[in-house]
């Protein structure tokens, strides 16, 4: 990352270009992929926990990988997997622990703003007049 | 994706295990990933168009990467990348395409959709009884 606030180049282009404006580094890795986001949804909302049976099918996700994805949140310490015995049945039993909540909620404040941001941009007519925008919009 | 609707393993643990209920398969891979949110976001707000220095910055992204993401949207069909002179300047600008608004907009649809889920998850207290879930919550 360069400090140099504005770039010639892109000189009266737009008056939006502070440095990472958009660049959303809340979206924290480990949660934004897919298939972790949907089982940290699923987790989020059953706070109690989840069978692994029941979270593969919420998250339409196979065995294996759910399990792999399991295994990444179980590292990240945002999920906790316990076996059970429930009438001599074996369950396995998932659930978010404090700190993958914690570090989930921040992700989702990022999330907000992207949707914000996105909603903001929706607004805007979808112009078919190209690169207008060469011409300072304030002269 | 088997079909069966309810998992013998997940009796009673929830009420909500509906195939796929949480599989959110409206987020786009393509536009999910972190800086091509980042860089679509930006263009979104910006239909006019932005210059590489200037979408550069406000995604935090070096030359490279940016690039490298931006040749996956254009061959996505998501972004034009222009070359165009200014006052014997040359500039590259680049613009969201109709079909890359329009396929962001389904995206965010689903973004939406992660980040109702998830407030609603946020509400419920963080319980510190581990795994009441086994018991069903209406016998």
């Amino acid at each position: 990352m360069k400090s140099k606030a504005q770039s010639g180049a892109g000189k009266g282009t737009e008056k939006r270009t502070s440095e990472g404006r958009f660049a959303y580094e809340g979206l924290d890795r480990v949660i934004h992929e897919r298939a972790r986001l949907s089982v940290l949804t699923s987790l989020i909302t059953n706070p109690k926990g989840l069978a692994f049976g029941d979270l593969k099918q919420l998250c339409a996700l196979t065995d294996g990988n759910l399990n792999r994805h399991l295994r990444v949140l179980e590292e990240g310490n945002m999920v906790e997997i316990v076996k059970k015995t429930d009438r001599n049945r074996s369950l396995t039993i998932c659930r978010i622990t404090a700190s993958g909540r914690a570090r989930y909620m921040e992700y989702l404040t990022t999330l907000e703003q992207v949707v914000r941001d996105a909603a903001k941009g929706a607004k805007e007519p979808s112009t078919s007049n190209r690169f207008q925008g060469l011409a300072p919009s304030q002269a």
